[in-house]
């Protein structure tokens, strides 16, 4: 079968224990190297694992014998033992590649090469004090020290307020090699997963991640309230920074996305990463299926990389005591659409990552509905850890919803979007607003104008979507001007016209269409549509019966 | 953690392993009894494994006193052993279930007590030729001979055309116990997983099942052009006949769907089964994942069991040689969107169960398109087999296009359903195909009429989907009596109107309504309005500057 090879994986832990998965799926023997009944271990029964640690590299060249093909699922391996072992073995990524990477002040530097985008940064190289304030004056407060080395989960960085801060930082990263960067004032973090084969390099869509603690605490794929554009240009740019290393397999990079819009590349992981987890139930391929396609060179169809659902990730993370992320665990299990992934890492340390939850639902509103109550359980479990100086849990709590179409809020528990704007004396905004709304998740544009009512049509004209018109009847001609503005739209650019003032209708219409492919959202317009039609035959019916026609009506 | 139970499971063959892959991610120890090396025992390592058979006392008792409840992945189990050990471990589901289910007259007998509709059968007392020359006569020809016990995948099933084939028949049975079964003719077959848990009975939606060499081929889930009312039928007639067994646990329910829309069992499996398969990928929880939660008492929403995306499940079933299935495995790696799920059960022996894909999409038509390529693969495959008398692969074909609405079809691959109805001429027939639209996954209905133009409107008020209305310009008024009738509908009952005549603004408009949720679509819809953009931009511009304006418009 397509050869079989033998994957060797340096780590064990949870990303090595989901490329298994993957790799059981398809019959291909994954060997890992880690310590005796390592997570991954314990979902892989044959003799080609090996026990020991993948920073040793006696370990390294036993596992590389039993293989056709090494990778690793953490970037702080013996690279060294790996440029040994590349003389008769595969080893994907590069080791050149991870070599580089796990030193994020020379990932920079490799990065600064190809002309990526990143916040600007200088090398401690005496690491004094006065170095540090020379730095603080070029760079301005507050700065981010950090350990060029073993870094990640937001230890090995200090925030640098002001000068006065300096004395702490150096002592809180003592004995590590340093450098300092630029403070990011960034509006959204985001992240894509990239892909390398053979003779491509791919990527998943843009997700946004949301951080806590500096540990990656939900991630909603994909990002919420970003444009099209954005999203094409931040997978553009992961491309083209993981394009500059050698090697195949998953690569995570996250980016920071400032006010004006604009992307800056924060780091490059050199696999699987958490802000992928998402992709086993968002995608048809998963991060980890396609980075064991791609170090065995096995095809992945990119369309397998493509969201089918709107999912979000909510990652279980060690509490107060050895067993407290259990309680998140359990919360989960009454969680509709929830898919739980447990590491099986015996006992919790705080802030250690456990396990994680990923919610997928038709939309990105509903899954934020159904995730709600577990976000809630995670931050109660986080206010009681010790460790922790509590603040309020700003992420991932709902919008309050905004005024406006009570009907669909009410009845349908569609929140909707209310905008002002004016073919005539706004038509630049109406044109962005309408061009973006497709990529920002909207799915129906209702749009009411009177008089020469070119709002929606000319909405139409700047989106895909469709577009609901509604002839507003102004103080002239009854509203039929309206009605033939909207109605009368040229071949090509349809306006789903409703009566002369009815935005009932029009709602009810936007309401039809989302059920059309939400089933919740299409039982609530039967039941509305069933209510109706109860009031009208029993209600009215029976008033009529009641009173005799003809009281009935002088009634009326 | 939630006490964790220690599961047993008897038999360790594709669907113990899938239930394996559910327990591990709930780090839920599954002991497994089975062979060595059986494929689940190949992804769960630990100590508490039993070797042996499951069909031997010994080894079920010795299962027994390691677990907290024991369950089994097949129904040819030791019923007696699971008797026994029921003093003193949980069984799910019962042993008297599983008893009387792996003998299928019996669970037909017994379902019969219960009311639900079976196709009409008889035991062979005596199993001599007369006897069953006896039961032809009152059950009619053909007729399908059947052993009681051990009958799967169409083993133990033998077809009797007429009385002549009678002794062929019971010599291809002989020595086992037999009934005979009155021949149901049935225009689909249908199928419905059930969960049962300590206090409800829920189940899956339904799906179609598609046999071939009496052998699962295909699922598709949910069923095709099955209404909602059939596919509620189904589930209930599922609930209600695993109801009336003892037990936890996922029960597979296999039935016929008859010419005139009636339900027939077919019959009943005490397990997860390959029909539900199509979970994996479908649902936010799958069989597997639901059965390892039944037994356990752990909750189970009643959402998660709903399907997120359409599916098809395609069985990769054992070719001419050991690994020609493997040929199939590696043509679905190109396959956009499909999953799969290879069973490391090591050289197959042809109509053997060597693994499965699924394939999901957006729509079921997309999902039929991306697999056809795949089903030709395996039918190729089949044909290559000696032990079958090839016939021309039937199923999985799609069907030729149907007339009308070029635009949508050629423009944007979209094949519309084209029907005539009238609201005045046949008010039933325009009711009723309204009323089952969306059940048979129509998205969008276009209507047109002319004059007092009530069928949008009216086919509007029969269904919760989106309708467009298309005002035909009659011989009088213009249209606008077209046109009034169709856009100035009450308050409640909105229809999507365009402008006269203009029924390419109607396919448009439905292109849009479907590409918010078909990206594939909705970049068309984009490409479409580029085209004619770039058209009236480019082409009508230039010539006008060619010409200048008074040329120009003297052509027109």
């Amino acid at each position: 079968m397509w050869n079989s090879p033998k994957v060797g994986i340096l780590g064990g832990g949870q990303l090595g224990r989901m490329l298994v998965e993957s790799a059981n799926r398809l019959n291909i023997q994954a060997n890992v190297l880690d310590v005796e009944n390592a997570p991954a271990k314990q979902i892989s029964f044959h003799d080609g694992h090996v026990t020991g640690s993948f920073k040793d590299p006696e370990a390294v060249r036993k596992l590389a014998k039993s293989c056709d093909v090494i990778t690793a699922e953490i970037e702080h391996v013996d690279t060294y033992a790996l440029e040994e072992v590349a003389s008769e073995v595969r080893v994907e990524p590069s080791w050149q590649a991870i070599r580089t990477i796990q030193n994020k002040f020379n990932q920079k530097e490799h990065l600064r090469k190809y002309g990526i985008p990143m916040a600007d940064h200088r090398e401690l190289v005496k690491g004094t004090a006065d170095e540090l304030a020379n730095i603080g004056e070029e760079l301005g407060y507050p700065l981010m020290l950090k350990s060029k080395t073993m870094a990640y989960d937001g230890r090995g960085n200090f925030r640098v307020n002001s000068k006065a801060d300096i004395p702490e930082a150096l002592e809180a990263l003592k004995d590590r090699p340093l450098y300092a960067e630029k403070w990011a004032y960034f509006k959204m973090e985001l992240a894509v997963m990239v892909v390398k084969t053979k003779d491509e390099v791919l990527s998943y869509p843009t997700v946004e991640t949301v951080q806590e603690d500096s540990i990656c605490k939900l991630v909603y794929a994909p990002a919420r309230n970003v444009s099209n554009k954005i999203n094409e240009e931040a997978q553009a740019l992961a491309r083209k920074a993981v394009s500059a290393f050698e090697g195949k397999g998953a690569f995570g990079v996250e980016m920071f996305l400032l006010e004006d819009n604009s992307l800056m590349l924060c780091e490059i992981a050199s696999r699987i990463h958490n802000s992928g987890h998402y992709t086993i139930e968002g995608c048809a391929l998963s991060q980890f299926d396609a980075h064991i396609r791609a170090v065995t060179d096995l095809p992945i169809p990119a369309k397998s990389l493509e969201i089918r659902t709107p999912s979000i990730m909510l990652n279980i993370i060690g509490g107060a005591t050895p067993d407290s992320h259990l309680k998140a665990a359990e919360a989960a299990l009454s969680i509709p659409n929830a898919s739980i992934h447990l590491y099986s890492k015996g006992a919790a340390k705080p802030g250690r990552k456990m396990g994680h939850v990923t919610v997928t639902a038709a939309t990105m509103f509903e899954a934020e509905t159904l995730i709600q109550p577990l976000i809630d359980v995670v931050d109660k479990m986080r206010a009681e850890r010790p460790d922790i100086k509590t603040k309020a849990a700003a992420s991932g709590a709902p919008k309050p919803p905004r005024p406006g179409l009570k009907l669909l809020e009410k009845t349908f528990g569609i929140v909707p979007e209310v905008e002002i704007t004016s073919a005539h004396r706004t038509p630049d905004y109406m044109a962005q607003y309408s061009a973006q709304a497709a990529a920002r998740g909207i799915k129906v544009i209702i749009a009411a104008a009177g008089g020469a009512a070119h709002l929606p049509g000319m909405a139409a004209a700047h989106t895909a979507l469709p577009v609901i018109g509604v002839p507003v009847k102004g103080s002239s001609l009854d509203g039929v001007d309206s009605l033939y503005s909207i109605v009368q739209m040229p071949r090509g650019v349809p306006v789903a016209t409703v009566g002369i003032n009815n935005s009932i209708n029009a709602a009810l219409l936007a309401a039809r269409i989302l059920g059309s492919f939400d089933p919740a959202i299409q039982r609530k317009v039967e039941e509305y549509a069933e209510a109706a039609r109860a009031e009208n035959m029993e209600q009215k019916g029976t008033k009529l019966r009641e009173l005799g026609w003809e009281k009935y009506f002088e009634q009326m």
